[in-house]
């Protein structure tokens, strides 16, 4: 259903001499990539030095492929888009219905100057809007290192045919994103485009590299999880398999759940319209555009840790604009942000952000009783590496220890309360469960404490015991164990985590009691009834 | 009850020649109101054109009319101000019991250097404090555009009579607001008041007349609220004639509900003392001092959303000091804020902020039913324009779309829980419904599930599944919509919204069949007894 | 248990002429201590103008008393350290098992730079690291006031023999404070030590004597807490004489309490490593490391505050180097801070923050019935003398009396929920009682709604309406009266607060009337059985 626009040659206003960079059609500066894990050469079937659109063309390929995650998923016969629904995945884009006229790369800003200011203003304010600006920063401009960015590009488009050895970039307009790169004029309604990841992959092939390679990294050693899954990388897919959300009704609600599932489609979730300005992706706020709320609170506990009020304290005087790999030494940060954690391995910088992954999305017994696992210990000691950047290592490690026992104590509490709902919807204790207890909608099936019943209910499903279930083992174990992670003590002490779990399971025992009670005496009732008989 | 002092002639401590700006008595530079609406000056018997003076006193009359909002409200007789009340509403001032010495305004600011000298502090560093400084701003200082209305306010106030032709105003001190504008000393005790909504007018009488239009662009077509409401310009009535409010024993905690709703009576909730700056009257944090929390918490949803992401990374490099008008443009904001979108009809600005109101504070049915109605069609075109700053139309429109269907998919649930609710009050099934449930204090009554219940218990009333349902139409449903209108995806899915009322109806239908359930045991109970006789 | 590690002389880099400031080893500056209460010095048995050696060992010797608080606490056999802990106390640190090679103090920064640069980089941003950068700053440099600081800091140690009178400091370095003040160089396994409060207070005897002298002035005059508490200079002893936090199995989660108690033992809850940056802790988020959550969220109701609203807006223009003395002057700031009203008394600045508590961390009867008693009265007006250099006196006693008024309506409510939940434990009919109902840990004992039940669980202890109700007293109850405290309306009406007692008291009776008709119903079964006979 995509729009089926593709490369169209790129737009060079200005040619400049390129000759002192000295890049041909190879791999980016000749460098090979090393910041693209090799599990993703080895899937793609591609050389770990593969010149750029050998790369690309693999990358993107994979990324179009409906057979690994692209388009609408097992479900899409069970719910149907909305008209907003094309504005979260260009894959639903099918073009404009209207305004078919042919219009150039200046007709863009001249005529939305006026029809959609914003869009104008803040394009003019990003790095796209003047190259030439760029490459004149001084060597000791924090954001000089972006010259280094533009000679890749630059060398990434001549490997693909869209760059000529003489020319240089002079800026990225509204045009080459939207109707592909270098076009310079085409019709309004049928060559438009929503750009994705694959469009901005283009001239970043090294990001999107990056970024690709989750689905490649994400292996769990025993099936924890789907193959590349938990990842921004195929998050969309999540979305739309998630059972409840293609079975649920209210379409415009769910559509609220896919609007932070836009990772796997598009990059601009981080980097945001349309000043993709990287100096605020690095700000943890933007991570908290979707990690927030009441199943993956990362960004209430980092902003609650020491650190995250650091940053808030003295944020304001680090540099920004410097590269992650500067953060601790002339950025200025003293405390790490969610961007410095999380982006890197081993001291490297990626837009690969899940290769330390060890609790994923949801702490669960198959991950407690497996911790001993070389893939679980390596990507321990890839946190040790971490945190020893700014505390010793037996600092780290013993932290580290104290988040992996105090999630398995969280855990114990999920199991108990977990027997608990499971014997009463064995036993046909649950209140209305033999007279009124509907299936949710196909594709879900019933199950005591089902995911579905926080977003679906119809006659006595979900019961209350079920959704207080449903909410410590999605909710207040998730809130447990992302408090201990980001170092937030209330996170897993007192405000969330424990002590809603303990809230929690208190609260079904003291319904199992009450249910098994309340079946006991009508049993009594019913004996009186059988014995006095004629009532 | 309020202070009576009236005008008193204007303070000008600078005499200089105006002709420059050749303004005379008539309509603020004689541009007439263009921001007023005319529905006010139809209310008021106003010509649009008419001059400051007679817009004014028309504006003052109304403010001060106790039979149009003004004072304590219907129920007055029912509750007692306390000591704190006179600080929040300048009706209940009834002046100093003390201090009946007579000071100059020199003298204001010589003795609270030593008093209060926070007062002194601030009002120093206000725009008040040196007029002169204001006129001198470069063409090119973002702030110039004040000097414009300075001319504005010196024309309001030779209207009146309180500034000659030939003077000019070179600062605004404590005398001005608290004794009378232009007085030069008076009593300490008798003549001192607090400056009300009224005070501030009299100088700024377009703004006075922006916020108090309010009152009449608040037209609901089929009454889904009180003419005039809900707004800002009739807050302290919304307060004072909210039945439980007036009745609760509990005025300490009563007060704190005042505390947000004095916007009818004061310009300070936004432009707060004494720097009174419209630099920070344009930061969304200034709109949180009401909209945030459980029953409407468009702060929290705007924070969290992209926009709000945005305003939080990048808003430090915003220049707050240029106009609204700019926002986009010269003040380089490339997200919007509170202010950019709810005080601007058309691209124009103006302190009226519920124009474009649809849905108001509490999604109904009655607001459901008749969105097809031109006058809620009318303000959603209102909504398409103001995002289409930096949507397009069809992103605009399909987004409104969205948002309202995912409220009436709010509004469904709670339907469904009403109808529990009042069945089992109907049949007489709540907990202790019939032995133990006291009314509620008057001028309420009671109701099933109702408003009360959420500040007052006594006995079995509210029952908790009566609080249950009182949360879910006054505050999930609040939250959900709202978590919707602000674009917050965890506001309207999973973490606020739809899946909080989810488990509510959840709750509230398994309290209905225990409840039912219990009933039919004691029946059969009572059946045995009855056949068993003796017991 | 602690690093045996004492003083060892101080390393004198520079030793330049201190003719000029003219100090013996007397009382600092020759002015004696006038921030620190006289309470201390009758506790210490020592002078007021004591010499700072003296007045340093005195407090010294307390801080390190096991009998007045240091260690583990009289529950220490009962519970075992993790592996973290040793971070969270210097009492608990041992020493290092490994690395016992000699550095010399330029090592610890060459390999540092290497091993954990984040360390070397935050110091060498510290005033610490650069002396005589800090004695050059010009007299209107806001940060002029630390020059006193050093000169004050080197007659301490020229009092304990540690500097010579012809010596000044040049910077301290990380062997000062983690080998001794002084040392040369040490062995990297047994000399090494997490440095303490103590360590700190060696150079900065008037704040380690502020700080400890919060155990003098919190004297309950009707018992309401130990002497001495609740504080910062024994929330150590506070933490490990928690009964629950005793006794309870999960020792990581209980580590998540001790991460914020640690202000006994430490200065780093707000002077954050290793930066030790003033500035930095007189934010308000600095207190956000501790007051947050559910049972203390003063950091939320002040940034909802009409006090911390403007601090969101306006602080990023607040000269945040400059003493809290000139806040209200030359710093700009145009509200208080945590820092401003919690630091003074009477204008005075000190690190003893308890001077004005009246309602502590949990308002109780005992309090409520004692507020006119003159300890209640005199912190009372010490509050009307902060809030006064902002507000009128008038004012800001009607406020606290509303404070005070509407606090103890809170406590009524908490008191009928007690009743209730303690009536059901002794009529035996709370679920499960009879026949499930564990004790909980040692040194903990059964009781109705006791804390423990937030933090463990089982069997049928704590019953559901036992957690309600200790949220009720513990939390609820706090917030109510922690949003009246630092004046956030949501914070005590709808949002947090009262309507959160309101609906758990309605839950608490709805459970009791449940509980009773179902007790009576079983009775009437059990008539009906012995009447029936044989069943």
């Amino acid at each position: 259903m995509r729009n089926g626009s593709g490369l169209r040659g790129w737009r060079a206003i200005a040619a400049v001499a390129a000759a002192s960079i000295g890049l041909g059609g190879g791999a980016a500066l000749g460098e090979g990539w090393p910041t693209v894990p090799e599990e993703t050469f080895a899937a793609l079937g591609v050389a770990a030095d593969a010149p750029a659109n050998v790369l690309y063309e693999a990358l993107a390929a994979r990324f179009y492929d409906q057979a690994k995650g692209y388009g609408e998923g097992q479900f899409s016969a069970l719910w149907e888009p909305i008209a907003f629904s094309r504005y979260l995945n260009p894959a639903l884009y099918e073009g404009r219905e209207e305004l078919g006229f042919q219009v150039t790369a200046e007709e863009c800003v001249t005529c939305h100057e006026t029809v959609t200011p914003g869009w104008v203003h803040a394009a003019s304010r990003s790095v796209h809007a003047d190259l030439a600006a760029l490459r004149s920063l001084p060597a000791d401009d924090p954001r000089a290192y972006k010259v280094a960015h533009l000679d890749e590009v630059e060398a990434n488009l001549r490997s693909m045919g869209l760059l000529d050895a003489g020319e240089a970039l002079a800026e990225v307009g509204c045009i080459d994103c939207h109707m592909g790169v270098g076009v310079t004029e085409g019709n309004h309604k049928t060559d438009l485009r929503l750009p994705d990841a694959a469009v901005c992959g283009q001239c970043h092939v090294r990001q999107f590299a990056e970024r690709e390679s989750e689905r490649d990294t994400q292996t769990w050693p025993q099936e924890q999880w789907p193959a590349g899954r938990p990842s921004h990388a195929l998050s969309m897919l999540a979305n739309y398999e998630t059972a409840i959300w293609a079975g649920m009704a209210e379409r415009e609600v769910a559509e609220g759940c896919t609007m932070c599932h836009t990772t796997q489609v598009t990059c601009n979730q981080c980097h945001t319209r349309h000043e993709f300005s990287a100096a605020q992706a690095r700000r943890p706020e933007m991570c908290a555009n979707c990690h927030n709320g009441v199943d993956h609170n990362e960004f209430e506990n980092y902003m609650m840790s020491r650190h995250g009020l650091i940053y808030q304290t003295n944020g304001d005087r680090w540099d920004w604009e410097a590269p992650l790999s500067e953060a601790f030494a002339a950025a200025g940060y003293n405390a790490p942000t969610c961007q410095t954690c999380h982006m890197s391995v081993n001291g490297e910088y990626s837009h690969n952000l899940v290769q330390k992954v060890r609790w994923g999305f949801n702490p669960m017994p198959s991950i407690a009783e497996n911790l001993d696992h070389s893939w679980f210990q390596e990507r321990k000691d890839l946190w040790v590496a971490t945190c020893t950047q700014c505390h010793s290592p037996s600092f780290a490690t013993s932290y580290l220890d104290m988040l992996d026992k105090g999630t398995v104590q969280g855990i114990g509490l999920v199991q108990q309360a977990d027997a608990v709902v499971k014997g009463l919807y064995a036993d046909g204790l649950l209140i209305g469960q033999a007279a009124n207890r509907p299936a949710p909608p196909a594709p879900d099936a019933d199950a005591a404490g089902g995911f579905f019943g926080l977003f679906w209910t119809a006659g006595n499903n979900p019961t209350a015991v079920e959704h207080e279930y449903a909410q410590m083992w999605e909710q207040e174990l998730m809130r447990h164990f992302k408090g201990l992670a980001h170092v937030n003590p209330g996170g897993f002490t007192y405000s969330y985590g424990w002590s809603e779990l303990i809230g929690s399971l208190a609260r079904i025992r003291d319904e199992d009691t009450r249910l098994r009670e309340a079946r006991a005496l009508v049993e009594r009732v019913e004996a009186l009834e059988k014995a006095g008989g004629g009532n």
